[in-house]
């Protein structure tokens, strides 16, 4: 027991030492989580049962009303781009029947949450937007729809939070769905992950593109059996994180790969280009043999020449190593990276072509061919977050215009009185909740939350029947009229810019 | 076996009559679980074990588009009150540890949807926003915030879906933390009830307050056994949905209550009005020996004051058998029920104070008082989902502005390079992703999404250099330059009022 005493006493320092460093929040909550595992271990039930409630679920998180602001600033501007092509938007349960879930996701199944059986139905948490989509398009017997969903997945991963690697995380996705000509929507996906990444001002990024199908000629060409197509495809996925090294590793030793096979593979996946690609591939004689690829070297040329048309060709790579973990794709595959400073965030946005899934929901099979995106919104807020903790900005939480104070005390029924009429008058505004509150609190937190004008009155003040207007950042006053009050609030708040934004 | 194929058969009709009638889909799809259930029983796995899957789970449903809309709408008008009162907003993780459920809900903790133990720690859904809002105040040494918060939680009730009562719900919340002075946080809430209410023109309605201290004053008056008060409190709370003579025998044969005792109590909760009732309870010299009683009186008129000034008073009544079912208020309690044609819909607003709550989820036990509502937006929407199928209305699903058109084949590239402009300038428009689409269809396609203008190419207008642009709802067309197409669609919008709405 000694040695557990010794490593809770370290823990609880190490604890101590990144609070008061103020550390990463999310560090932090990690090594708590480890302190409690710990004291849980040794079973002290009076060292703090009531605080080990004191914590979210590991890998989960609580946004604050700064994360927040970013988070829906961010969300609106990537809603308004989804709506800017004529999306839609729809919702299903956070949870579904075990059985739909089942046979998805491939070597991921296992991160999938269930939930106990409590006698009914077996459920599972969703792990993502799309196979609920593709349950939802089936269920409804719907053909065609272009439909984008905002919403928080769950994967019982492990953690790393300190890279925004989160067990809970918001998904945002973009689906089109229907039976239409070769891709025309795919390079429509392209180009709103495009315009996300534009408009969220992330720096450069690349986004790389690749099909499927000619992933599957190449592993045809070089002798992989059929059988391993899907094995082999998720170990050239690692490639993003793992040297090539290591990926022939797991493909020789794991997954029991002829040793001379995995070195043509390789020599394929360090290929990448534009049209360049295209005209090579074409002059491989081997692997034109191979039906799925001349195929898909065409489409993937057709592809180029739509992302030209929609003048994003300048971000787009033609990469031989981009594979995608998930099993349910069929055709072009992509995947954006943030390069320049923010290199090492890893992908920023994914999605594929993925024309089988739904007719795995249909009684009859028949499919419904889809291709999607889904934009890496956590990652996104992270960089995002750190960029304005390294330029010192302060986000506004509220969007409040009036703070209603009062210079003496028991003033609250006259401040209820004017407050009334400007919340009937649509303005935003809050006051006090104590009858006799301090001035100077009442406008340090006016400053504490940018609440640009502050209507003051006194006992003064209501025998003339005025009021004192005062902007908060000049400190500039003006005796108002009550009678004029409404009138001239909306006069000032339009000089200083900060009227109704609806 | 027989009997329970026969079973089978009917329902199996049952829903097929539902469908051909265009039943609600709640109530189909309460049908159809009970037919897959059914099914289920019968171990037909050749009958459909695929079909299995294609349902939500019990108590859940997918939202399309339309409803979607109006959902976002809903959403909107509230939040864009919260914000005229200040409110900042927070998020929370969609379970917690069970541990910081346990023990907050009192009969209904049975309800409580838990997670499958997969290793690690042992979680349950949130059952509410308020238990979560009270650990993450407690966690985070928070002692004043206003927030908001609308997102999902869950209940394994038994449900109601064609009253609009689901597993799976929105609630919508608004909290005051703080050490305030009497009432002005509480008649706040009240006020942004009234105001949501009134926004969302719901019809009339009326706000039901009470104040927990003044049942316990009047439970003592009566003889009350301390200990009982909570489970009396709790049957109180069913008045609204049972007659009297039902809750007396809930309190006399279940709950152990002596009949006289019952007796009283029911000559107290069948009276409501406002000032007049203060005075009348004021007067009762049996419950002003209960120094709560006396108290809470005191209070009520203080709030009844404040909702007068605050205007209004008109749409409230100080009601003695409005109970609230949760354990954990402490004092005013609220809930707002719909009257005129939307009578019998329930509660559509409620809440109360909690002055206990976070203290529970402190070591030290520091509590932070709070008051807050809930609105009860899941029967909003049902309210105003069947107001719009009365009417006719079709709600638009989309904010497309511009289609673009090809009034021949394979024109495709010529329109990708048209709409890649119009998004360049932000302006929201789609087109078919089939090279060659049929003019009608497309036109066709416009009227049913309500898009307000076309763009139609022809390969005459490209050699003229030129476009045609139509309105759809007038036919109108007139032929625009290509040079000037960007800025003729911007006046085109502005005149027929579809300018950019961001």
């Amino acid at each position: 027991m000694g040695s557990l005493q010794e490593l809770i006493k370290e823990q609880g320092e190490l604890v101590r030492k990144l609070k008061s460093a103020k550390a990463d929040p999310a560090q932090i909550q990690e090594e708590v989580s480890k302190l409690l595992e710990l004291k849980a271990q040794l079973g002290e039930e009076n060292v703090g049962s009531q605080k080990l409630f004191l914590k979210t679920p590991k890998g989960t998180r609580d946004y604050n009303p700064e994360q927040m602001a970013l988070r829906l600033s961010v969300m609106e501007k990537i809603t308004s781009i989804f709506k800017k092509h004529g999306a839609e938007t729809i919702d299903t349960p956070i949870f579904e029947l075990k059985e739909v879930l089942t046979g998805k996701y491939g070597e991921d199944s296992k991160l999938i949450y269930d939930l106990k059986d409590q006698g009914g139905e077996i459920l599972a948490l969703r792990y993502d937007l799309t196979v609920p989509f593709a349950r939802y398009l089936a269920m409804n017997k719907i053909t065609n729809i272009k439909r984008y969903h905002i919403a928080k997945v769950y994967r019982r991963d492990n953690p790393a939070m300190t890279k925004g690697r989160y067990r809970e995380f918001y998904q945002c996705d973009f689906d089109i769905a229907g039976q239409y000509d070769p891709m025309l929507p795919d390079s429509e996906c392209l180009r709103i992950i495009y315009e996300a990444l534009k408009s969220l001002e992330l720096g450069p990024f690349t986004i790389k593109v690749n099909h499927r199908c000619l992933l599957d000629g190449i592993f045809a060409a070089c002798g992989v059996p059929a059988e391993k197509f899907r094995t082999i495809c998720s170990a050239v996925d690692k490639l993003d994180k793992s040297p090539w090294e290591e990926v022939r590793k797991e493909m020789v030793e794991e997954k029991g790969l002829d040793g001379a096979i995995a070195d043509k593979i390789g020599s394929y996946v360090s290929r990448s280009g534009k049209r360049d690609l295209v005209d090579e591939l074409r002059k491989d004689t081997e692997l034109m043999k191979q039906p799925a690829a001349v195929q898909s070297v065409d489409l993937m040329e057709l592809l180029l020449k739509y992302c030209e048309i929609f003048k994003i060709i300048d971000n787009l790579v033609f990469d031989l190593s981009l594979a995608r973990g998930l099993d349910y794709y069929t055709g072009v595959i992509f995947e954006a990276i943030l390069i320049g400073d923010n290199i090492g965030v890893g992908s920023v946005a994914g999605g594929g072509r993925y024309d089988n899934l739904v007719g795995m929901f249909d009684p009859k099979n028949k499919t419904v061919p889809c291709v999607g995106m889904s934009l890496g919104i956590e990652r996104i807020f992270s960089v995002l977050e750190t960029s304005i903790a390294n330029k010192g900005m302060k986000t506004r939480t509220t969007e409040v215009q009036v703070f209603v104070a009062a210079a003496q005390k028991n003033l609250h029924e006259e401040r209820m009185r004017i407050i009334a009429e400007l919340w009937e008058n649509d303005i935003k505004a809050e006051q006090s909740y104590k009858k006799s509150p301090k001035l100077l609190a009442q406008l340090q937190h006016c400053e504490e939350y940018g609440i640009p004008i502050a209507i003051i009155i006194g006992e003064g003040e209501i025998k003339k029947g005025e009021v004192t207007l005062r902007v908060v950042k000049t400190r500039e006053e003006a005796k108002v009229a009550r009678g004029n009050l409404i009138e001239e609030l909306k006069k000032k708040l339009e000089i200083i810019g900060e009227s109704k934004q609806h």
